[in-house]
C-alpha cells in the first residue's frame, strides 16, 4: 500500500484503530460467525453496539439528561428539512456563513418565515459575522459551526435568546461542546465521527410536539426517539465504524485531549501559511477554522498553483485541492489526521519555497 | 469462526465474494492507499463505482430507457413518504398484504385520499388478495411484492390500469422483473442486494413533476435524478457492498439463474414442511414466498416448539424464529443463502421427527 497523507474534506481519514476494528467486525462480528452486515439488527449483539454508541456520545460530550442522541440515514441535508418540519411554527432565524448554511435556510423557507440575521456572502464567506440581532420571537436560531468550504468556524458555544440549532457536521467532537446551550445539534458523520451513511442528531426532547402541522413518520424526531433509532433498519455498518471512532477518541483522552491536538496541528499549518510568502490564508484570522485550512498562492506566485499541486501530490498529499468556489488549496485536519501528515505538508510548502527562490 | 446457517430475515446472509471484496476495499480501495470510507465521494475512483452500480442494475434487470436507478439513505420507510410526496395529487390505491404495506398506506394518508383496494388482514395476511378493483382515477396503485413477516409473495408483474408502484424490499433481484410495467420500484437493500444503509429506487422519469404541492429538496426524486444520487454524500460503503453483490449475481448467471436456484431451494424446504407431519406451513400455497418460508409446529406437537428451536440452534441454524405476529419459524432463503444451509435445515427437521416418533 502506498503512503498517503489524507487531507480529504469528508469522507476523510479515520483512525487506523477504527478501520481495523471495523474490518474485524466485517469478518466475524462479536463471535457470531457472521459479518456485521449479515446479522439481525434486532440481535442482542447489535443492540449492544447501539446502546454503547449512544452511551459514548453521552460520555464524550457530557450530554445532560433530557437529551437523546439519534443515528439516522439521509445525511445532514435531510436535517435541513427535518429541523423546520419539527420546530418551525411561524418564524426561524438563520446565520448565513456559507452555501451549506444557505441551503439549510432555503429549506426552512418551505415551512415558514425565515429571517437571515446576517451573511458573509459579501466577502465570499471568509468570515463569521458578528453584531446581528436574533429576533426574540423566532422559534429557533440556526448556525453552521464550521464552514468546510471556506475554512471558517464559530469556536465557542454562543448564548442565544431563542432555541439554538447547530449543524456541526464538520467540527463535531473536535472540541468540548456545552450541549446544554443547544436545543438540537446535527451533522453527517463523515468527518470526525465516522464514515458516510449515518447522521447524528442530539436533541432536547422537550422542544418537540409544539408545531401544529402534521409530520410524516420518518421525518418526525419523536418516531426515532421512541424507538432509539431502531424504528426501521439502521445503517448498521456506518454506526459500527462510528462506535469504533468514538472508542478511539475516548482512548486518546476524550474531546479535550483531541482539541489540544487539533489546535496544535492547525497552528503548525497556519504558522507556515503566515510565514511563507508564497502562500496566503483566505479566511479572516479571527474566523479561522481548526478543521479546514484554506490558502491560495500569494499574488506574485499565482502561476505556480499547478506546480505546487503536482509537487505536493508527488509527496503523497491527497485531497488538498480547494473547493472551486474558493480555489487554491484546502487541507482538512480532522481528528484522525496525524500530526505527521501536517508536518509533511508544511515540509512541502517549505521545499517549494526553496525551489522557487 | 463457527459454522452458521444464516436464515436472518434482513440484514441477512450475503455472498462470500461480496463480503471479501468489501473487506479488501475497506483495507485499500482501488489502489488509492486509503480505505473506501476515507476517500472523497467526488474522486474518480468512487465515481466509477457509482456508474458501474447503476449500470449493473440496468443490465441485470434489463431496465428500459427512460428509467433512472437511485441509491438513497433512509430505508424503504422513507420511500413510504417520498412516493406520495412526489406522486399523490388526489387519490392513491394500496393493496394491504401485511404491516409494511399497511404502514406505506398510512403514510399516504398525510397526502391525499387513500383507497385500500383489498386486505388479507382477516387471515393474518397469510394470502395475497385477488379480485379487487383498482380505481381508474387513482394517481397510482401501490403493492408490496413480498411480505417478509408472513411469507407471501406476488410472483408476477401484474397489469395495472394506473401507474404501478412496488415495494420490492425483500424479493428484488430474486427473479427477472418486467420493469416496464412499473412506474416506480423501491426497496431497502438489506436482503438480496446488499447491506443496510442504502435504498434503491427505480423510477420512470416522466411520472414526476405532476403534483402541485411544493416538495422539500431531499424528498424530491428530481433532486437525486439530476445529481445521479450524489446531491449529497451517498452512503458509500453500503453502495460498495451493493456493487459487489450485483457483480456476484451477474457471475452466478444473472437473475434468471438466481431465480432457478431460489425456486429449487424453496421447493426443498416447502416439500419437507408438507411431508413432515410435525410441521405446518402458515401461508396459503398459492401465495407462498420463495424468499421467506414460515411454518409452525403442527397441532399435536405445539409443545415441541422450543425443543426444535434449541435443536436447530445446536446445529448452527440462525435467525429461524418466526416474527412474533406469526409465531413458529421463518427461514429466509435470500439469493446468497446457500443450498447447503437449506439442506441442513431440512435434515434438522427430519432428525427431529425421528427423535419424536
Amino acid at each position: 500500500m502506498k503512503t498517503v497523507h489524507n487531507f480529504n474534506a469528508g469522507p476523510c481519514v479515520l483512525s487506523k484503530q477504527a478501520v481495523n476494528a471495523s474490518m474485524e467486525a466485517l469478518k466475524d462480528f462479536s463471535g457470531t460467525g457472521m459479518s456485521v452486515i449479515e446479522v439481525s439488527h434486532r440481535s442482542k449483539e447489535w443492540k449492544a453496539v447501539m446502546d454503547e454508541t449512544e452511551f459514548l456520545w453521552k460520555e464524550l460530550l457530557d450530554i445532560p439528561d433530557g437529551y437523546k442522541t439519534l443515528f439516522l440515514g439521509g445525511g445532514a441535508s435531510t436535517q435541513f428539512m427535518m429541523v423546520p418540519f419539527n420546530l418551525l411554527e411561524k418564524k426561524a432565524a438563520y446565520l448565513e456563513t456559507g452555501v451549506w448554511a444557505k441551503k439549510a435556510a432555503k429549506e426552512a423557507d418551505f415551512f415558514g418565515e425565515v429571517i437571515r440575521v446576517a451573511s458573509s456572502a459579501d466577502k465570499n464567506y471568509t468570515y463569521i459575522p458578528t453584531n446581528y440581532d436574533i429576533p426574540k420571537d423566532a422559534d429557533y436560531f440556526h448556525i453552521t459551526t464550521n464552514n468546510t468550504i471556506y475554512g471558517t468556524e464559530i469556536h465557542t458555544d454562543m448564548d442565544s435568546p431563542v432555541l439554538l440549532v447547530a449543524d456541526m457536521s464538520s467540527d463535531m467532537m473536535s472540541r468540548p461542546v456545552d450541549v446544554s446551550k443547544y436545543g438540537l445539534i446535527y451533522g453527517g458523520a463523515q468527518k470526525n465521527v465516522g464514515p458516510a451513511g449515518v447522521t447524528f442528531v442530539i436533541i432536547r426532547e422537550d422542544i418537540l410536539g409544539k408545531v401544529t402541522r402534521k409530520i410524516p413518520t420518518m421525518v418526525d424526531y419523536r418516531t426515532h426517539i421512541k424507538e432509539s433509532s431502531m424504528f426501521n433498519t439502521p445503517p448498521v455498518f456506518s454506526i459500527l465504524v462510528m462506535n469504533e471512532t468514538l472508542k478511539w477518541i475516548k482512548a486518546e483522552g476524550g474531546v479535550q485531549a483531541i482539541n489540544k491536538m487539533n489546535v496544535e496541528k492547525a497552528a503548525l499549518l497556519y504558522n507556515e501559511i503566515d510565514r511563507n510568502t508564497m502562500f496566503t490564508g483566505t479566511a479572516e484570522k479571527m474566523s479561522r477554522s481548526i478543521m479546514n485550512i484554506c490558502f491560495v498562492m500569494s499574488e506574485p506566485y499565482q502561476n505556480k498553483e499547478e506546480a505546487f499541486m503536482d509537487f505536493a501530490k508527488s509527496r503523497g498529499m491527497v485531497g488538498i485541492k480547494g473547493h472551486r468556489s474558493v480555489g487554491g488549496f484546502r487541507a482538512s485536519l480532522y481528528n484522525a489526521c496525524p500530526k505527521e501528515s501536517v508536518l509533511a505538508l508544511v515540509e512541502c510548502m517549505q521545499e517549494f519555497e526553496q525551489m522557487n527562490k
